[in-house]
């Protein structure tokens, strides 16, 4: 019962209820056959295409020789096994070849994919997540060329927003787009620019998995002096594809002038190639305007949507993929705690503590199985907890996505500000402690945690990425205090505390779990009191500094909730249990509430305070001081 | 001023007055000069011989063909020239070719190697200890030919204390050693034996940087009946030298039956060789006896002091392992530290906090040096904090050392009992958290840091090796918490407190430091109360449930308290400050401590607490709820 499924199931039908969700319109074809058949689905493409690769991708990390990439076959195998499923259409509507599922159904299918290898995953989620995008902010032909083919597996997709010397500063890109010529601004496929510039970090920016990649990009169109505009403000969205196409999306043959710099070599997430992309240096002249001397000048790409909100576009890509990415983390820790709990259950070594003290140990004692020992079973809960309550909340913000898009109106505008506020922390937090949580699976396995003939070390680099991709922890702390809690006037604070508050109501009159809600009670209001204390004089500087503290106090008092509502679950269904494993299971789920509001939750307050004191001890800390 | 000469300077001189030393006999040829001219010896070979191979001895793992073992050039150079330095008996009498440094002068010249490459480091570190072993349990004969050949460099060392099935566990080791013949029983190198078992997880097991490698070998000695005796009690000590020596420490060119069964391949800490070794297994036999078909019936070993005393042999090599461990996961920390901070102040990117509440961004306001934004100020005065605190400690703990040895017989009674208490928080604290600094090291260069063009994620995967190696991190919080604070009747736990409040009093006039006092005094009391309350009831198993989180506490105390120390050395120096460079030096020292009381010490409680209620929501739960 300790599988990604058991706990997949859980979540979906025990605790949110999702079979609810058919009863609008949109998922009325679907029912628990149809959404376990995808998981089924899923879990065995991950386990027979994905999970006995994932350390050959580690080892055999892309090659670069100059003109082409070389990725492992697994990873084209995978991917194109993984398009082929219909996956990457899942959400979409019957008409476009989709499955009309749920997002939090589809983000639990794709969770398994996540754990068996997190590296090869992320071709297919930038692909998604472009596509989506173009759906929400493309012409109707830019959907149907650039769009359907991505969500048909013929095309890849990328987003490309950081440069070499402007990675969290969007505002400061340099790359930029000028109108090719009065005669294209009406191209079918969108107003037709001309882009240069470099992009940095790039991921999936390089592969033959698909017969093209669409490459969505941040540019800035200059003014009519030449300057580019400043700030975010002046950032437009284009979409530049590896290989044109014409308007009924077929290759024209013609390689648009993209050219490969180079490969990052990574800590970890190797599968997927991670470039440096130059627009328009003139590697790949392409469809050379007159009068020049010949060579193209810059890359073709077509606007999205129009000037200037390009990063409004992008935001909805973005915000999808920090989900993915908080999902990503989660899977990780969720691989690695099920891998240490396999150790530590058939790991033979010392005695237990109890005989401990009272039996000398020696040769004349069986050893037990390390599970045994109170630290092996700390290390246990702490990750079980992690991975989790991290899995629980990816799987709520799934389902408000589902409700922002499907609910009533009322409904629909609640959903969308609480999935505002928790975005930052479904990414960050995962993003921490899963991590965390696969140091904690390394030290139980010991010596051999640190072998890579076991798959924790890579648990543990591959997770170290999600700190820093889409949005860094520091950039999150900033977006949670400085925008999100405050946003619409404290609407977003204000809903996420109104919901902490219905759980601990639902909670109230049950003997196990009214004692947590008790204490996530206090944790409500301190919060409350803390946010308004840190910006109590409206100083940026001052309520700010600590807006990394904030997103961890805050991150512990969101998954303290999501335990506090799986208690109610688990306390619930042992009412009337199943089964004696069934049993267990339940019982495991409130042994991880427990250990969550004992161990874990008390640090809340230590971080919420320092925010609420606006302690400048390192914003007062000159640089010559160090 | 930011480099580690500087603190090293700081921490010996003006915080130590390591001077004063050489008031003692041992060390009365010493002064200022001779610990500068080590000093400055050892900055500049690391620098030239170690540093410059570190990604190197990474990138280039040993190698195992089935016969030979491979290491980079660059290994046994380095190896090499640290042994024509001296350094390998720095510590030793002069008439054994030694320099008679104090213990904190040659573990602070030791630092700058951990800091260069800590995977070549271990190497000689490994020598030293086993030498050192035999200079304490060896005899004449022994320590003349094994011990001395050590310290000159023409031997290295191994210690070889777990199994495969036994890492933690020693006292169900199965290595078994047999007298060889009465004939034997007087070999002039000792009782001589034959050894056979497998031993696991032996750093430096097997290179050819040096003539030969001294292993020594726990192993059992059978009973009359054959069976081995029970227990850590039965456990003897043996030199099991790779190639054989006569009296005079001359090979004699026969091979002891030790053969390589295969090399770990590691997350990290490349450079050194980890190996599994079979004793005894029939590949090498050598001296076969008469009687038997001729193959030798196990490697040749000689007894360490008496059958049975072997783990307390042993102990003096862990215990100096253990504070060299917890040196080499400090200058890790160290030098990701200032490879962030160099980042940090070379990077542009982003305006001022105080900018962005003010003024819109733009590409119109230039970029700012990161290093001026609070979060990653708080990054780096994390990792100060963590690694010049973790510093202090060392070379506190090498101090101790010298106290011990050579101080009045009171003084050396107290300093022995302090560093019995420290040793575990030396060796585990500076693993856990000079590693987080690690990772924020990461964060702070962002995409960069998760690259392999930079050096901070090989000094992550390098150090997350600390936390496991010589005694996992729950062990030492047994030995904490079961042991060194109840030793002698609670004398071990008092004698820290006292010293902790010598502190306090010092501080207690000072301005900026008395702040920090009083919270270091509170700390003081309820460690003292809540030890007592884990063991209110001496039930073992709910006082040491939570033995590593009293390890987390106990260790964020200890560091408190160095940072109290250092905090009125540098408020006291700022009285009369040398230069403008140097007032800003002792004002980073503040700020670090500020960050640490402010930061860090309110978390004390929460472990803290979670040990005093005895909280078994770890130890209650099933294995079967997992």
């Amino acid at each position: 019962m300790s599988g990604i499924r058991a706990t997949i199931d859980y979540l979906l039908f025990d605790w949110m209820n999702v079979e609810s969700l058919t009863a609008h319109p949109r998922f009325a074809e679907h029912g628990r056959n149809t959404f376990d058949a995808v998981l089924d689905l899923c879990e065995k493409l991950a386990e027979e295409k994905f999970a006995p690769f994932n350390r050959l991708v580690d080892t055999e990390e892309p090659v670069f020789d100059g003109e082409r990439v070389t990725l492992p076959a697994a990873t084209t195998e995978a991917c194109r096994a993984y398009g082929e499923s219909g996956m990457l259409a899942a959400a979409q509507d019957y008409e476009l070849g989709g499955m009309q599922l749920p997002c939090v159904v589809e983000m639990a299918a794709n969770s398994f994919f996540s754990a068996a290898s997190i590296g090869i995953k992320a071709y297919s989620l930038l692909t998604v997540g472009n596509a989506n995008l173009l759906m929400a902010s493309g012409t109707e032909l830019q959907k149907k060329v650039f769009a359907r083919n991505q969500f048909a597996g013929r095309f890849f997709g990328t987003m490309n927003l950081s440069e070499p010397h402007a990675g969290s500063s969007l505002a400061h890109i340099l790359t930029r787009a000028v109108p090719d010529g009065p005669e294209h601004a009406t191209d079918p496929l969108g107003p037709r620019y001309r882009v240069s510039g470099r992009k940095m970090w790039i991921s999936a920016g390089e592969h033959d998995i698909a017969e093209n990649i669409i490459h969505l990009v941040l540019a800035k169109i200059p003014k009519p002096d030449g300057q580019l505009p400043d700030g975010a403000g002046g950032i437009s969205l284009f979409i530049v594809p590896r290989h044109l196409v014409d308007s009924h999306g077929r290759l024209t043959g013609e390689r648009n002038d993209i050219a490969l710099a180079g490969l990052n070599h990574k800590l970890g997430y190797r599968a997927t190639t991670n470039t440096l992309l130059n627009y328009g240096e003139g590697r790949y002249p392409v469809r050379a305007p007159g009068g020049t001397d010949g060579r193209g000048s810059g890359a073709i790409g077509y606007l999205v949507g129009k000037p200037g909100e390009g990063l409004a576009c992008m935001f909805q890509m973005m915000n999808e993929a920090r989900i993915q990415v908080g999902m990503g983390a989660t899977m990780l820790g969720f691989s690695a705690y099920l891998a240490s709990l396999h150790y530590a259950r058939e790991r033979l070594q010392g005695q237990s503590i109890t005989a401990r003290g009272t039996v000398k140990a020696g040769v004349g004692r069986a050893a037990v199985p390390i599970i045994d020992h109170p630290d092996v079973k700390r290390m246990l809960l702490a990750q079980k907890s992690y991975c989790e309550g991290a899995l629980a909340l990816q799987l709520y913000c799934s389902r408000l996505v589902d409700e922002s898009r499907n609910g009533d109106r009322g409904e629909a505008a609640r959903a969308s500000v609480l999935l505002e506020v928790l975005t930052p922390i479904a990414k960050s937090w995962p993003s921490e402690w899963c991590q965390e949580g696969n140091s904690l699976a390394i030290q139980v396995l010991g010596g051999c945690g640190y072998t890579r003939d076991f798959p924790v070390e890579q648990h543990w680099r591959d997770n170290r990425l999600n700190m820093i991709h889409e949005g860094t922890h520091g950039i999150h702390g900033l977006d949670l205090l400085g925008r999100k809690v405050r946003m619409q006037k404290g609407l977003g604070l204000r809903v996420l505390l109104d919901s902490m508050n219905d759980s601990i109501k639902k909670a109230a009159t049950l003997p196990l779990s009214s004692p947590l809600a008790h204490i996530l009670s206090g944790t409500v209001s301190s919060i409350e009191t803390d946010t308004r204390a840190a910006w109590v004089d409206e100083d940026p500087a001052a309520a700010l500094s600590n807006a990394t503290l904030y997103l961890k106090a805050m991150g512990h008092a969101v998954i303290a909730w999501m335990w506090l509502e799986l208690s109610v679950t688990s306390e619930r269904r042992l009412e009337e249990p199943r089964s004696e494993s069934d049993k267990d299971f339940h019982r495991g789920k409130l042994a991880a509430a427990n250990y969550f509001f004992r161990y874990e939750v008390p640090h809340i307050e230590v971080w919420s305070s320092i925010v609420a004191a606006r302690d400048l001890t390192c914003h007062n800390t000159d640089s010559a001081w160090f």
